[in-house]
């Protein structure tokens, strides 16, 4: 069994939204930015296992994300698990942190 | 397996909350208003897949929702899956955004 | 098999919590207020189906809830499944409202 | 099955993060608080089970948790299920307090 842990993001607005994605680790130093782009007036899903540069998030390790963008958007944190397809098990909407 | 995503309104207000729901997509441009009221004083469930007005929501497709209200009102977003019936594995509260 | 809906509260403060809750309907009028009361310092789980007075909820009726307290509390709203006895499947942070 | 429940915290920040978790319980007093710790710019799981000072928290008695620290953080509540390792099935993020 593979879970997949992805992140949604909802861009309503007029503008592209630049992400700027940073994984924080347990016991070493956190990587990124990652860098996303969600066109205006879309969604888009990102799964973590997908990002590769700087460098792939090694499997089985536990994780943070701080996820900042440069226009207002909604992200959405899923869990899919590979028995049920698509099917997440899990979702939080992410803290909206002050600045981004 | 069908899944049925919703969301569930609670108007606890004097007033009914006329909404206009907006349908996001990763490919295409959002599609809307779809039009929903709740009376003063009710809850009510709306599935996503009974919206009919503009267009159906293609099935499969992932998607986003902006719902605006009139009046003040509390949003939940729940999955229902069909192996349990009315059994919600996944429940969200909505974004609140600043206007609406 | 028999869900259990459930809201649990945290009392964190010195005062007893003195809560309302307001059982709103899809078809009907809203019903309470149910009294409910949480000691100082205390947490504690109240389940839907035990609301007695002034009458209990109908089974299989969708609802949703308003909790209003004397005392700032936390509320969480859980859903507990028979087939996992006290395993939730479902958790939501109550909605704060602005007063209470 | 066990289910064990657990903490996660993020700390993006340049400075360590002192945590005072206080346990709340149903019909005794709270205890704590118990220390953790969570050094600049890591993430880290705690379990609650693993509390052991000033005592581990009995088994099987509902309980509420009130994590205070001196730093901004992000805590998510996690509930891992035994028969599915690592599995999350509940994730709340907890709620943030005026101050810490």
């Amino acid at each position: 069994m593979t879970s997949h842990e992805a992140f949604c993001v909802l861009n309503s607005g007029d503008r592209p939204a630049h992400l700027n994605v940073t994984i924080f680790y347990e016991t070493r130093d956190p990587v990124g930015p990652y860098r996303c782009e969600v066109p205006a007036r879309r969604t888009k899903h990102f799964r973590f296992n997908e990002l590769r540069d700087p460098e792939p998030i090694p499997l089985g390790t536990p994780y943070a994300s701080v996820i900042e963008s440069d226009q207002p958007v909604v992200v959405q944190h899923t869990r899919l698990d590979s028995r049920q397809a698509e099917n997440a098990l899990l979702s939080t909407i992410a803290f909206p942190a002050g600045d981004g």
